[in-house]
């Protein structure tokens, strides 16, 4: 799967989440794309790269219920009417579309009564429309509230939810959730293959082992099931 | 009342709908403020016109379910978190923000099943969001549709229903509306008062009378509905 994570931030260096998110990215096979980079923007490269991609994710921080400025520019410029949705061509239809959102404020603030009385997905509604617009599928927005309070082990089940949204396959049921860690894990084992890693070896058959066990059992529940319809 | 317009347009010149109301506004006494216009955003300046004014409308047309990059820079800008809630002065509590939104697609569009699939005020939410931080009363949004087809007749309706919304009192009501129209009449005719115009004169006259005689009816209904309670 090709992801395509349109980053905009105007201060991406200052931006500890994003830093953080980088890192996260890297270790995935995805194309980072941060707008406010671009100094001009092509719109034919920008509309190549989003037609060769299979997931499209918007990245930024909240100012004021919406991306920075950067990203409107971008979008303004690139998604032309006829590129998402005039000429015929399905550019995009066959594409997924996420959001990852960072903000200042505990994620409890956003809902009616909270201090800002407004849903994330309220906030989003603007650019799933867009999505809607191209026909796309759209993924559950990621959210990110705080993370400078987060602990270590916060911040490491971050990084993989992060990793496991940009490249799992949608939606996230338990089966798309053990062939990504399965995948991951062999990936990562091919990496260390000039050092012995014992352990590593173990956990992947671990856990090849438990997913066997499991599908077996369900196939036994649904032999069940099908006794007691009869 | 003080009515300051936040307008973005990229292409304000080519823009046949906003050089109209462009026309509307210089009838009225309001603030016209282009943001593409600004060279240089001065914070200072921009939070000092917004603090002068009592009713503030942000105008644009809708370029992918938002307004224009424009007007994302001059919020990021301006609307500092301080400013807007942080510091403790109510700067903006006491006054009334509204939204003047521009579409080439026609209003049935905007709404489950249609192809826009999504509602003028579902679009309209985050900047709802930041009025409703700053404490500010929210008028209902005033959406234009399809400009380039209103006939001469819709064209004058839609000229005074925007003029209307720029200073009219709110709420909307018959008796606001009365008002306004009373003293838009008198304005004119200041104007009017080198040369002689009876039928100004007349239509004010019968404009009152009508008014008077409906605001008899009323206290009248009160009456009855008095004598039928007691």
């Amino acid at each position: 799967m090709k992801t395509l994570i349109i980053v905009s931030h105007p201060e991406i260096n200052n931006s500890q989440t994003q830093q953080f998110l980088m890192q996260g990215a890297k270790l995935q096979d995805v194309t980072w794309h941060h707008v406010e980079e671009l100094t001009k923007i092509d719109i034919n490269k920008e509309q190549a790269l989003l037609r060769d991609s299979d997931r499209i994710i918007f990245q930024f921080p909240l100012y004021w219920y919406a991306a920075p400025e950067g990203l409107k520019r971008w979008e303004d410029k690139v998604l032309t009417r006829n590129f998402v949705y005039g000429d015929g061509d399905d550019n995009l239809g066959d594409k997924e579309f996420g959001i990852v959102v960072s903000t200042g404020m505990p994620l409890k603030e956003f809902r009616r009564g909270g201090s800002e009385n407004i849903t994330i997905d309220e906030i989003m509604a603007p650019y799933r429309a867009i999505a809607d617009r191209a026909k796309m599928q759209i993924l559950p927005t990621f959210t990110i509230a705080q993370f400078g309070y987060l602990n270590d082990q916060e911040q490491m089940q971050l990084l993989i939810d992060y990793q496991r949204y940009l490249t799992q396959e949608y939606p996230d049921t338990l089966s798309s959730r053990q062939k990504w860690f399965e995948r991951e894990f062999t990936d990562r084992f091919k990496n260390f293959n000039d050092t012995s890693c014992a352990e590593c070896e173990t956990i992947l058959n671990t856990f090849i082992q438990r997913r066997e066990d499991l599908e077996q059992l369900k196939s036994t529940i649904g032999l069940i099931k099908q006794g007691e319809d009869e």
